[in-house]
């Protein structure tokens, strides 16, 4: 980077008159502060959780490009009604990307820093869409050698929601889970993990071809819900697994609620007494995506002990605390050849992170179609 | 009681054949062992709660009566795809009612259960529908002089449930509540208990006259959800009060959603930085009744941080400890006349609680229409 003294970040902007707008700033490449280290970003991932912040609630059917190169610009229009949702985002350019990994080429006096220059790390903050990132070394994790970038972009926010996933099971008193969109790259990942681990894990997809996928890498329960029998399969295996929480990764629909109706089943058949107000069990069902935006329907056919809500990777981990974050993270840097394994079907660059053609397919937010971008690429 | 040896119990009896049976079995009155205490039960309510188990999920537009006095039986069909979910509970003939009130009319010779010989009591335990009750000394709560068994009988359920919600609402960090059916008997006691104790309150009701039957009892916030401004005045409501948690009476339909939409829309109001997420902030609904049985719908545009679940008040109860409920058990106590007081609209015998015509009455679940048995009415 001799002579370089700017770099480009990716900003998406929503105006109050609603229009999104995705472009290239050129920023200035700051020097690193105490404790602070300057990463050139080399492999950062779209993951669904980044097109929020990216896209936003834009119409991306009515995108537009124009420009070409750091110059390039897309636009979509947002539906009025969405605006009122994002009200504290409107009118400012927001930098995007949650994780990536790159190259330290600049550090503090710190010994913490210095321990890092040179060597590729993964990172988590915010605002990997860019060329440079300044970020604090403790915010950045050094990878085993051997290990190269891209293998170590998607080492947080798909690993961690995992690992989140298996912890906040143990944290809620339950002892076996059940997963929706289960052959998804994190859901593969979560096998791997309670194969690991000996967790009892409900796997649910939506073709019979997906339960051969998990089944193919061990997965012991891989329910269809498309199947004629789906209800009395997913009861067998919660039997089985004795598993009362889900995390859900669909959200709209009834599949929620079919959920919780079938832990009931399950705890019913080996109820003891009666309880006026069904089982006395808890069981929970976390939404942690939404790839159908439909209404969540919940029927409520299974007694007073059940939960569905939000849940985000973010305030697990701040629940946790830093000790176990930790602990988690070396878990996660260790394994990234395996079980935290992830696979791209394209790398781009920044610039063609904003062309439509490649925007409609990392937009949909398909299982097995996960983009990675370097932003270094030339 | 001289010479009588048995005594009256109301039995709900479903059967593995889908049929609902109602009747009054003769049973033996006990003698009080160890720490007990013999009642005569003079007054005992008919709960929503209750009604779970004397009619479960039967139809009652099924329902035929036979036999009279205390051989007559009520019956009615049970839908056969409601069976598996009371599987516990079927070809077994179950007593039925919570709470009640009545005289100690034997007592066993410890201290506690001497002190309430000939004393008026309050009692919560089930099998409250009978003509004697026998039970430990410490489920019996002693009423002030000159408090009547049936200004006694209906302290626990809906006195604790309202004061459950408030403590719930310290418990999980909210500083305010919204309460749905608001103009219920229980709906008037919470505005009782936050008035005397200064909580924001957020009354939701199903028309205006119920909203000003609650303004004239001092509520400050009650919100019609039936007027065009619905929405924006709860809205403003949550913006004033600070509330972010909701406990439900009417579960099925858009209710809840609007409620967390709402909040969220508030707590965007006063949002100072913008959360991809929607707000960090909790919000909360819990649903403790349903009196309209339809599926909930949860439209999710109030971010990650939500959850809706079930309430109950025996599982709270359980949490909080023995200490703290004796604390709330002596507040109701001290104040059935006046914030617990509980109105009826007929009191009626055990056999009268098995009329055709009386059921259809109090099986309704109506704000209002509230009965009240009397098992030694002669």
């Amino acid at each position: 980077m001799s002579g370089t003294t700017k770099g480009l970040q990716l900003r998406s902007l929503i105006k109050k008159s609603g229009e999104l707008e995705l472009s290239l700033a050129e920023v200035p490449i700051p020097e690193p502060g105490p404790d602070q280290v300057l990463v050139k970003v080399e492999a950062t991932p779209i993951n669904p959780s980044d097109l929020g912040m990216l896209l936003g609630p834009a119409d991306m059917s009515t995108a537009k490009a124009l420009g070409d190169g750091a110059a390039k610009q897309t636009t979509a229009k947002v539906p009025e009604q969405a605006l009122p949702f994002i009200a504290a985002r409107l009118d400012q350019a927001m930098p995007v990307g949650n994780e990536g990994a790159g190259t330290v080429i600049k550090a503090s006096s710190s010994e913490a820093a210095q321990a890092l220059l040179g060597k590729t790390v993964s990172m988590i903050g915010g605002a990997m869409y860019a060329q440079y990132r300044l970020l604090k070394a403790t915010d950045c994790q050094p990878l085993p050698a051997g290990t190269t970038a891209a293998e170590g972009a998607s080492w947080f926010v798909n690993p961690l929601t995992a690992l989140g996933m298996t912890e906040t099971m143990k944290r809620e008193g339950h002892k076996a889970l059940v997963h929706t969109a289960a052959a998804s790259n994190l859901g593969q990942m979560l096998n791997k993990i309670c194969q690991e681990d000996g967790i009892g894990l409900v796997n649910i997809v939506r073709s019979a071809e997906q339960a051969r996928l998990l089944r193919g890498i061990g997965a012991k329960h891989a329910v269809d819900s498309t199947s004629a029998t789906f209800t009395e399969e997913l009861t067998m295996a919660l039997v089985e697994t004795g598993a009362t929480i889900a995390f859900d990764a669909i959200g709209g629909g009834k599949l929620a609620s079919q959920i919780l109706t079938c832990m009931e089943m399950a705890l019913n058949k080996t109820a003891k007494e009666y309880s006026r107000y069904g089982s006395t069990t808890h069981k929970q069902v976390y939404i942690y995506g939404s790839l159908n935006t439909a209404p969540v329907e919940l029927v409520r056919n299974y007694g007073m002990a059940w939960g569905v809500g939000g849940w985000l990777l973010t305030p697990f981990l701040q629940k946790i605390g830093r000790p176990e974050q930790v602990r988690l993270r070396e878990r996660v840097a260790k394994s990234l050849k395996t079980t935290f394994a992830s696979h791209y079907t394209k790398t781009v660059s920044l610039t063609e992170a904003l062309d439509l053609a490649n925007i409609v397919v990392y937009g949909k937010r398909a299982t097995g179609e996960k983009y990675l971008i370097n932003p270094n690429k030339t």
